[in-house]
């Protein structure tokens, strides 16, 4: 800037004359750069700050002033960056040797991974479009698509080769199929834990929710946003890293991890400097493959319940949870072994030879029958019962706080026969893929034990399916029984509780309710007064509460390796993915993080960070 | 018996003689007695029988035989013996100087107080009339009365002077004045823990739950019970100690602790030898009054929610609720004020000079806007709204998981103002109190703290408005502001929450529910399978699990105490009046337990046998 002093830049009253050719935009093509402008001051720069960068280790943001032709040094300090160039940066001053391997892993904040792993919102497209609406950033990277208001239509269009984006005031598990279908996931409720902020951050989906500007008419199929109304088909594009809506189809930027260099460099140094091992929440063979690909060394958690909500399953399933004796319970979870098998087998094998930690049956029964009229009559023809003797038994299902109701291994406990055929299922696809020639090892995990006396229970059944399906195939394998530890009571009986478990694997979205008495879904409700009156200083579901849930973490870890020293514990919620959480986990002996795919690489690097941290 | 074997006794084939003449009943009057048959025999029996008593120091069962006039000693051990008899024998031979202090007390288990603390159903009558159904004893001793079958026709009834027993499928806040007023309590659903049990043992009336062979209509003011249609009006008997209910009107027999000498005895030497002070769960000055005169030492828990149900303040209270901003809501809230400054002042002065502990409002806030349509009209021309805005607002505040959503100290959080009039009530009530040369001392209790700053932050509000009723009354009081531990992570962080606690009071029923992660609403779809399988050994919300819940209250003491060697710490919840879990909090250091009051005797003898036990 000619004739001018630093405030007229910080101001940003006029453009900065370009440093130099190379720097010149096409904003600025039209000034003269310092280089042509005056030669020698520039070189005198120049020398100036390869000096300095060598000095700090580090990109240098200097400030300076040239006056009648002398260069001035004003002041320096380690430049900020994007994630792009940090990474950049990071590798290619290891790989010239100017930092070690410990310092090029912590120059990168483990979230900047998120800018190198998803499409983009072209930032300048961007900002010419102006934001239309803003959210909560959900899912993270750019999207574009035409609007569609219904998990079929999203489905449908797609199939026909289009791009879509699915809006809803919120979405729920038989909404899955479209959000898998559409480019992105607008909604209008919700927050950060929200089931379409799971799932689209479990798919590293562009994701945004709680954009409660949005008045959304699903019959009429039309969206209105500040006064404007947008129909179905109508282009839109979201940047799920910042929560904005753009009218239009924006350019979008891919990534191209295989060929960021300086990324793999990163990565190969994180491996070899962290001692956590880090693994997947996956439960498709598509998402583990995916997941393998960004580093996973296997899955930490495979639920079991979202595979029901197939069209072919779901009535099996609720014929299941209807049924008023074993004999007919029985019958129809039997029709579920099959599809199980193929389910589990699947994954096995997509994991291969890595462990897959597999979750038994853990939701509420009623989450399963909300069901319309229509529904009804179907279900009630099919079962061979009056409607109204059918909508009888699913309001009995009805509980007043489900989160603390007959779930989890309670499900198991009373209905032994649904641990069977999940045990069944999981060791029959063991012994195919082994009869087959490779090597699988599935972890079979009992969720919401609170007492050793449920999990010997369970065990029981387990290790009678493993023996009847060795004997019935011939075929010889390995698997363990584990439990999750996500109640306050069985972090504190974990003593009595690693007697009966091969492995823990923390629960922490469960663990943070129970010992906090928050309920996921209704945190909302006061979350941001809490955070407000600094009550809170975060979301404890985004990152762990180390002094109260973390404690009890820490009291799970030393009672269970009291009974056995060795016994594997890993942590497979939502924080499994949070950088400070994994700091917390390595402190606290843990031996593996599971995490949603798109997130493997920012654990494996936060692992890192933690191993340096904490050397 | 004459000519027979011990096996004839057993098996009851033939009716025994009688001892001696006194002994002889209507049955047995035709019968020779072994005193008049073989009065030599009879004599050498009495002495041995004396000298067996006195070497046992208890009343001795004996087995012995006559072979050709000679008696031969065949066994002897303790006798068994009801309830009235232990207390009786008991105090005789304390008086006696048969036994010490100690043994006597041991001699008598707690909960046979209650069968000489209520009126009893006649035995011989219930053994005639058969009972047509059978539920869970919900609240002891006998009741009997006519059917009615809406909370207002209790009401009703009551004052023309008639006894009634209110027969529900389930009892709600709403019906609260027609429970009081009845004699008993019937219902169709529920468990140990419902409402109508928990309201019924607070007043020690008698009541039966979960009785499900009832087929109630309400509308038609019917019940069916095995074939047979009960019309309102028709007297039934209930015997609420084991759960049977009578056709008819069957005679009780009235208790008379006043008269019972040796009941007067044996809690005189209890509070000699306990450590733990008695406090009791009171709402209203009656309770509290009754509480005293079974011995309480002032109020561990008087809930402040039940005060809102009445119907000249239920108005107020949902105006407050449905408010949309602070001017609107504070309007509100201020209009209970008179109410709440009149409630605390009958209970501080029925109390006084004891400590009376208020917890501030509780539940989530939709409990009070559970709505017909009539009521929604009166609410929204009140509130100048329409009705659509009205169910709109309601329907807002529905939560997934109520018992973990916005509710305790959350409330108080969000709505200072809550806070400001309850606390504003409590210290009026107080200066007024103290004017009138009356000591009183209130302990105000924030709920559901779940760390240090929750607490900080209500503290905070409470003693501005100490400072604020001190300075316009000019009266000086005395108070202390302290804490629910009811959550997990209250435990865990008991030595932050102490800096900003005077006390601490462990609330057990929640705390159960978070630590082991079940709904005391929804476990009864599980529970019963639960024991069945001896998964658990009882249900833990009627003694405490001392492994799992007890170790957390242990926790929260030593932590609480390393903050502040002298914190006051009592137990609130229901677990207050179960003789093992008064054990236990004996052990752990409490200074009190409090129960509703007509457990306050059994909770005095409880303690007692606690400190003689871990002496």
């Amino acid at each position: 800037l000619v004739n001018a002093q630093g405030e007229d830049v910080v101001a940003g009253t006029r453009t900065p004359n370009p440093l130099n050719e190379a720097n010149k935009t096409e904003d600025t093509q039209h000034l003269a750069s310092l280089e042509t402008a005056m030669p020698e001051v520039y070189q005198q720069l120049v020398t100036i700050r390869n000096g300095l960068e060598k000095h700090y280790h580090d990109m240098q943001d200097i400030e300076f002033t040239i006056q009648e032709g002398r260069l001035w040094m004003l002041q320096t300090r380690n430049g900020k960056r994007n994630g792009v160039a940090a990474i950049r940066m990071a590798g290619e001053m290891v790989e010239e040797g100017l930092i070690d391997k410990a310092t090029a892993i912590m120059r990168v904040q483990p979230k900047q991974l998120d800018e190198i792993m998803h499409p983009m919102v072209d930032p300048k497209a961007e900002f010419k479009a102006g934001a239309i609406a803003k959210g909560l950033p959900a899912g993270p990277g750019g999207g574009t698509g035409q609007i569609v208001f219904t998990a079929d239509d999203a489905e449908n269009w797609a199939k026909d080769g289009k791009q879509v984006i699915l809006v809803r005031n919120e979405t729920s598990p038989e909404d899955v199929h479209g959000m898998h279908a559409a480019e992105a996931i607008l909604t209008a409720k919700g927050g950060m834990t929200s089931h379409a902020a799971l799932v689209a951050r479990g798919w590293g989906k562009c994701c945004i929710v709680g954009c409660s500007a949005l008045q959304i008419n699903a019959k009429a199929k039309t969206m209105i946003v500040g006064g404007k109304t947008f129909k179905e088909g109508d282009w839109i594009t979201l940047n799920g890293t910042i929560g904005k809506v753009y009218e239009g189809k924006l350019n979008l930027i891919e990534p191209d991890l295989e060929k960021n260099k300086d990324y793999q460099i990163l990565m190969d140094i994180a491996d070899e400097l962290r001692t956590l091992k880090i693994r997947t929440n996956a439960d498709r063979p598509e998402d583990a493959q995916q997941a393998r690909d960004f580093g996973a060394q296997g899955i930490g958690l495979c639920r079991t319940e979202h595979m029901f909500f197939d069209p072919e399953r779901i009535l099996a399933m609720r014929e299941m949870i209807v049924a008023e004796d074993e004999t007919t319970r029985r019958k129809a979870v039997m029709k579920l072994l099959p599809f199980q098998r193929a389910d589990f087998k699947g994954i096995l094998a997509a994991m291969s030879p890595f462990p897959v930690t597999i979750r038994l049956l853990d939701p509420p029964l009623h989450e399963f029958v909300t069901l319309d009229d229509g529904q009804i009559t179907e279900l009630a023809n099919e079962l061979g019962i009056t409607e109204n003797h059918l909508r009888n038994r699913v309001s009995a299902l009805h509980e007043s706080n489900p989160m603390l109701g007959h779930r989890g291994c309670r499900l198991g406990v009373a209905y032994p026969e649904i641990t069977e055929m999940q045990a069944r299922a999981i060791f029959e696809a063991t012994a195919e893929l082994t009869k087959e020639g490779k090597t699988v090892f599935p972890e079979v995990m009992v969720p919401l034990v609170g007492t050793v006396t449920e999990l010997s229970n369970q065990n029981a059944i387990i290790n009678q399916m493993a023996a009847d399906v060795k004997a019935e195939t011939g075929v010889n394998f390995e698997y363990m029984v584990g439990t999750m530890i996500e109640l306050p009571r069985a972090c504190v009986t974990a003593d009595e509780i690693a007697k009966e478990a091969e492995f823990f694997s923390f629960g922490t979205n469960d663990l943070t309710q129970t010992t906090y008495g928050f309920s996921r879904d209704d945190i909302g409700g006061f979350l941001p007064i809490y955070l407000d009156e600094k009550i809170l200083k975060n979301d404890p579901f985004q990152s762990i509460d180390q002094n109260g849930v973390g404690e009890l973490v820490k009291m799970g870890v030393q009672k269970g390796r009291s009974t056995k020293k060795d016994l594997k514990i890993g942590v497979c919620g939502e924080h499994g993915g949070d950088p400070d959480s994994i700091d917390f986990f390595h402190r606290a002996g843990l031996n593996y993080v599971s995490c949603s795919p798109y997130r493997v690489p920012i654990a494996r690097l936060a692992a890192a960070q933690a191993a340096i941290r904490n050397k």
